[in-house]
């Protein structure tokens, strides 16, 4: 038998099902969606127990043994996501298919107002030596006040000319985002940070015919800020990599028909939020403040989904401190009964990446995942952790299944076919 | 490279991750992939132990104990591969996307230096009857040596063309290997065997207009053939299978930047090893020479990867001998220790498919996996076998996957995105 070769959109169900969710998508119940930044861990050399089996978390493990549990891989085997395609993939968004340039993502974690079109790229202030070879790509990790310092006076005397914007924005120390606005700018650029000492910054260069505009609006810029810093002692120079050009992604209303709202402390969180058309909780202040006063809030609003990140999971992994990562899921765990007050319909926890106190950095491991609902397939794990999940009842699965089982458990895909 | 929406590239990431893996390829720690071939099985009837669970294997259950254990799928549900697809996914070549023709594996099978663009098929030496019939699609199943005379014969006697080379060389029994080499041979030409005795061998046919050449090369080299033994009481025909023209693939250097080292003892997988660019240890013996000698010796060469293959769990399976199965297993266990005193920090242990003694064949069940590594997610498994391994921490997974797993284990790939 011949299978006919199908159409794009056919081709393209075949490996995201996410296609066919927008296709069968329809009105129903709300979806809290807890994301534990860098939840999955590793055993302590010591114990022999991970993170999650070392702390107490009685809510969750109460929420795990009347949920569906299983484990999640963030987008493929051995593959360790950043931020960026760790969120897209749990909110449907395929991670392979929609990629994200880091410029973006940065502007995006400071709350920049990105528009259609803008052109951003992520800055290191650095050094060079007297021969222009890079001699401190970090420039000695200087002050945030003092980078702020220096966006001041490059915006100030910068001219790219009169059709161009140029937004500079400082991050943390020696980190900033610039941002281009104007019409046509592409963002198929080589980075010019040489990612070593010893060797001069790399030109601008475009990848593609139409980035060349873009290209050489940044080598002029490139130009004027080592006339405008060269007596600086150590950010006389700037390093630019990540260069991409804004298109805000297909909303999750117009995908899933989801209305949604953002709980995060951090601005990254809110940043990809805004990316797939979530409104964000502007009041949302630390993790204490988001699941006692905020959540109860917002509920009122109505919003389809509920998405609330808690980052401690990840920053205390990415410390290395495993008695740290433990206390800050212990601190979500007693935060949790909030959550459980307003008694969501579909309530999914899951992780975004792991992020092992041992490696103190994301990693590619299958991450826990729960499913509470009314229609869940109830499985005998009694805890949540990385061993006991992995014989739940949801198995393990790309991230990106996660938003396909939490709308169907809401109710909102219709069936398929006849 | 940008995998960017909808591009060919993009298309390919999603359903084969090693292109994401060649992506993020950087430096890393050593590889030690030790594959048994044939390794998974099924319960012996009478005991209900399979193969793996009736040997006494101390080594391979205390390093399962202290790895992550899983399974490994070699191709996909229901699909028994041959030993070339068995090896490609294992090292990170999607079997469905690699396809190599029996006549290229042949050739690799018996060592013989394939050239870029040589065409290559399977020979088997037939018996056809007055009426052109075939009686016997193995001619009685000579002795090789008869065979071998056979071969030589028809290379001193039979004439292509002054810009065609032939080579014609023994296999085992009734089987041989035709090469031609020549500019402009395509190989997508029709088996001559027709499959079934009382049927006349078939026409070798061109499928498309640039095999025709070489479809006319085989017409006139099986004519001559059918001439020169036609006298012969047994192999007096002969029929081709398998054509296919040599492409060597992209190498494991190209692809993920790995050097790397093949101990094998028999030719086939040499042959699979030189096809990815792996370097060859021509001096390598039996097992016992292999990881008491050769492992050790090659050890300094400081290879990224080095591939140690065992044949007899294969062979011992395909034999139906249970016992030898068994045997086998409990023989690579006592070398084992060999390979431990080197203190690989990434080591693999897999098989390329299953070879139950039952079935005295290939077969498509999944296959007992591990990894030992500092970064492993070690579980509750004890022994490493079929059902053992089916709760470990990595699941059951394409063999596709292992080589994407053994790269991040030995940090061998970047940060996917920010």
């Amino acid at each position: 038998m011949s299978v006919s070769e199908g159409s794009a959109e056919g081709g393209k169900a075949l490996f995201d099902p996410s296609v066919v969710w927008e296709e069968l998508a329809r009105g129903g119940e709300r979806i809290v969606l807890l994301v534990l930044d860098g939840l999955g861990g590793l055993p302590h050399p010591e114990t022999g127990r991970s993170e999650l089996q070392t702390a107490r978390i009685p809510n969750l493990d109460a929420i795990a043994a009347s949920a569906a549990c299983g484990l999640s891989e963030p987008v493929a085997a051995g593959i360790t996501p950043g931020s960026g395609p760790g969120h897209l993939g749990l909110f449907g968004y395929h991670p392979l298919r929609h990629r994200i340039g880091r410029g973006i993502l940065s502007a995006l974690g400071i709350d920049f107002p990105l528009q259609e079109g803008d052109l951003a790229a992520r800055i290191n202030f650095a050094t060079v030596d007297e021969k222009g070879l890079v001699q401190d790509r970090r420039a000695g990790r200087i002050a945030t006040d003092e980078a702020r310092v220096l966006c001041d006076r490059i915006r100030e005397s910068i001219m790219l000319g009169d059709d161009v914007e140029l937004f500079l924005e400082p991050v943390r120390e020696h980190r900033a985002v610039l941002v281009l606005r104007g019409h046509g700018l592409a963002g198929d650029l080589e980075d010019t940070d040489p990612q070593q000492t010893g060797a001069p910054p790399r030109p601008a260069r475009a990848r593609t015919k139409e980035s060349e505009r873009a290209a050489s609006l940044i080598r002029s810029f490139v130009e004027q800020v080592a006339d405008l810093l060269g007596d600086e002692p150590r950010a006389n120079s700037v390093l630019l990599r990540g260069f991409d050009v804004h298109r805000p992604l297909p909303s999750l209303e117009q995908r899933f028909g989801l209305t949604g709202i953002c709980l995060a402390e951090y601005p990254m969180y809110r940043g990809v939020s805004r990316l797939m058309g979530l409104d964000v909780d502007d009041d949302a202040g630390d993790a204490q403040d988001i699941f006692r006063n905020r959540l109860p809030a917002v509920w009122s609003q109505a919003h389809d989904l509920v998405f609330v990140h808690f980052k401690q999971t990840d920053s205390r992994g990415e410390d290395g401190d495993f008695d740290a990562k433990v206390a800050a899921l212990e601190e979500v765990d007693g935060l949790i009964p909030s959550l459980l007050d307003l008694d969501p319909r579909v309530l999914v926890v899951a992780g975004d990446h792991s992020t092992p106190s041992r490696m103190a950095s994301h990693s590619w491991h299958p991450v826990p995942l729960l499913i509470r609902a009314e229609t869940a397939r109830v499985d005998g794990v009694q805890c949540f952790d990385e061993l006991a999940c992995a014989s739940g009842s949801l198995g393990r699965r790309p991230a990106l299944d996660v938003m396909g089982l939490a709308l169907a458990h809401a109710g909102r895909l219709e069936k398929y076919g006849a």
